[in-house]
């Protein structure tokens, strides 16, 4: 069953060890950031740093393990039809617009999607680590500077991933104009057995 | 007053707003991991994805600030001798030394200096962030590949770090031989109003 995200929304749920997950970009140019909690302890979480040193990437994509702060494999990406993704921006949060962006008032954010839908988990906002940041296109130069662009993701690219452990797991639809090209659309995902 | 940090040890301390820190690599080739608290709520605490976002680089150095995971300012870098530290990878950890390099026994880490010496603030392992890694050389390639190389530190270089608010700060001298150029040495640090 394919289950829909709304634009700028988020959800939470749990995957069980050996479950799949597909996150699919259905229209194209969407961002999803996910993040990762043991279910069975929530202290133990995904790490960029952890999965950047043991996968020695920055670009995580198929075949690549998402890592726990405690060096646990969280989930194997099992299909990746796109093939960029980032792990290394922390999730869009007010602090966001009103710091790059100048914006005032109140504007939807992934950190905010996270949080309120982890809650039910009794996960605190403290507790949102950098997410995996999929179809994200963050673009880095040799100096390091880095650059945030469209996704290149089209309608129907999906994310495969499998679960290595019980999971708590946490998906947005973006809200950063910046990252989704200017236009926010909605994310699908579907668990399999 | 300038102290040691021996090598494959660790040290935590406070730091007030307003205060500065010197980091300084006294032989040359050698590592600092660095990880920052709130002194006065250790929930928040300093954040690669947040500073990469809002600095816009993967290369911190002078005129960067270091910041939290609540999007505030940690700290400024005022003055970096040498110019390349690295904010991707996770402190090492035991499991680096198993899982990259197969040492089988017990091997020092930045991991276990950094939460044995923050245990005295309360501060528990699965609370310590990725680290600001001090004359770190870690190179990536325009695909993304990481390479550790040893440092490009000479004697006497330093980063000298401005305090934004008041901080724990818990510092090593790194453990790993990949990040060292095979030779642990020592660091020194000097905190200066």
């Amino acid at each position: 069953m394919i289950c829909k995200i709304e634009k700028q929304s988020g959800v939470a749920f749990t995957l069980k060890k050996g479950q799949q997950l597909k996150v699919i970009d259905p229209i194209g140019g969407q961002v999803s950031d996910m993040v990762l909690f043991n279910a069975s302890d929530t202290r133990e979480k995904i790490s960029s740093g952890k999965t950047l040193d043991f996968e020695e990437t920055i670009l995580i994509t198929t075949n690549h393990y998402l890592w726990s702060n405690r060096s646990n494999k969280m989930m194997r990406i099992l299909e990746d039809t796109n093939g960029r993704n980032d792990f290394l921006l922390a999730p869009c949060s007010p602090e966001t617009f009103k710091i790059m962006y100048n914006y005032g008032g109140y504007h939807p954010s992934c950190f905010e999607n996270l949080y309120t839908n982890l809650k039910q988990f009794d996960i605190q906002p403290d507790d949102v680590p950098t997410a995996f940041n999929i179809f994200m296109n963050v673009q880095f130069a040799a100096d390091g500077k880095l650059s945030v662009l469209p996704p290149l993701s089209k309608a129907g690219d999906f994310v495969l991933f499998e679960a290595e452990m019980d999971l708590i797991v946490a998906l947005t639809a973006c809200s950063a104009e910046d990252s989704n090209g200017g236009r926010f659309k909605p994310i699908h995902y579907e668990i399999l057995e």
